[in-house]
């Protein structure tokens, strides 16, 4: 686990050069590289080897994905969104660059990644480069991440509270991005449209446990734990898993997905996959949920 | 001309469907069909036509150009850059729609447009469909559009009058979006590199006219002429070749550019790029230019 999140780590390091205008850069950077757990990249490389292919030819789609997941989280924070000033325990990107470069960054990021992939996938074809692109440009658009973002905005706005609404959402904020990562990966190794197929419903069920894990780690955490603001969800009224089904459900429905998500896994005997699971659990168990 | 402007508003709008989440998808296409003189669309069938492309190939790349220009505008309008509230005669995106849509709209639309690309692009090889999509993410990010938007805000900020700046913000903020037309179009067209040399040559000047000639108008015409405030540059102090140069030079520069596109495009044999070039001759002349 930790190999790969060096590999990729040193990627993105590689990948984002400071050129001129380098703000611009600087600021590309700036939120692609602040330490994370990297899940997306290490679960597209992981995709690529559980169906035989070479991790290192998934390696600049990874760190694309890392890089459109650096974007939202980005454009979110921005004031005329969900006014965040912190990410990951650092200022947010707004608040160290400015508006008007947080925005473009983000901007520049949606299409340097795509860029990257065609770049850098030396050993893919053109046939396979077009699959990877097209399932990346519909997970970053209107029908992937930001019709949950739209979506979350407006049901805020509107204080509604509906589970299909929430399901909705975090299907595309939250979801897609864990299915780009997997599918993308087994596109890359060349694997078939079933492999695709239980790809697509891995990402659905282990998207909505993260999701739900992070709604719950939002209500009984604190700062130094999660890098954000917290208890900020309960606080704007937000609509989460623990505001609408409450915190004991929340975590009975968390403990189904989290079966089910090992149910798959377990066909492809792949550990990186079962630690990101097995460190969900224990993250909870320590923080008394 | 106006045959090849019909076919580009109809395909804009089969293109952008309103779907599900309405919000999102009525904003990405309030801005794209607002009705303009589709330049950058009609560029890119024609060098497709010249180069002896059949035009229809080129017709989704021509789309998604126009809806990287109508992204680079949302965003360019926005509060927190240069705070704009009329564009094309109309009330800009995020007067309409909100900041928060208008920065997502912005956002669906870099990645609609090539998703768009890749898959209405019928007759086009992957290998083709490659080069086009490298040519447009190159464009659309920090080495492209954005390099020269950041820079634009910078130099606005700290009140730079620098000629090498000027020409590299209208390089990319200007010319960089031509570029991408003529060269996609002829990419389509299966045309050798020598062309697409030209093509960059051709873009280059055209698109440092086009940035005078917007420049001088918006020293001596009307809000009802441009469509958007007018005389605003001046205010702002921001730097422009007539700022830089002065009314009479600025004339100058424009007519040697305009004489220098005129002998390429007399190459090919372009009615329609002759076209272009004789239209904003008239419309300089008609406001006293």
């Amino acid at each position: 686990m930790n190999k790969l999140i060096e590999k990729v780590d040193k990627a993105l390091d590689e990948y984002l050069e400071i050129k001129y205008p380098e703000d611009i850069f600087k600021s590309m950077k700036y939120t692609v590289t602040l330490p994370g757990k990297r899940l997306r990249p290490v679960m597209c490389l992981e995709a690529c080897r559980i169906f035989g292919g070479n991790m290192d030819d998934a390696l600049p789609t990874a760190c694309a994905i890392e890089m459109l997941h650096a974007q939202s989280l980005i454009h979110d924070d921005l004031p005329c969104m969900d006014n965040d000033d912190f990410r990951r325990g650092k200022p947010s990107n707004h608040k160290v660059f400015g508006e008007a470069v947080a925005v473009l960054a983000g901007d520049a990021l949606l299409s340097y990644a795509p860029q990257l992939i065609i770049e850098k996938s030396k050993n893919l074809s053109s046939e396979t480069l077009i699959k990877v692109l097209l399932e990346f440009t519909k997970t970053a658009g209107a029908y992937g991440l930001i019709a949950g973002q739209v979506v979350d905005i407006e049901s805020e706005n509107k204080g509604i509270k509906n589970p299909e609404v929430l399901d909705f959402i975090h299907t595309h904020k939250t979801a897609d991005l864990f299915r780009l990562s997997l599918k993308a990966g087994a596109i890359i190794a060349g694997a078939d449209n079933n492999a695709l197929d239980e790809m697509d419903n891995l990402a659905q069920k282990f998207g909505l446990a993260f999701q739900i894990y992070d709604d719950i780690l939002d209500e009984i955490s604190s700062f130094e734990e999660m890098g954000k603001t917290v208890g900020k969800d309960k606080n704007s009224n937000k609509l989460t898993y623990v505001s609408l089904y409450g915190l004991e459900e929340s975590e009975k429905k968390l403990n189904i997905l989290f079966n089910e998500v090992y149910d798959i896994i377990n066909k492809y005997n792949s550990d990186i996959l079962k630690t990101i699971v097995d460190n969900m659990k224990k993250k909870l168990e320590k923080n008394g949920g």
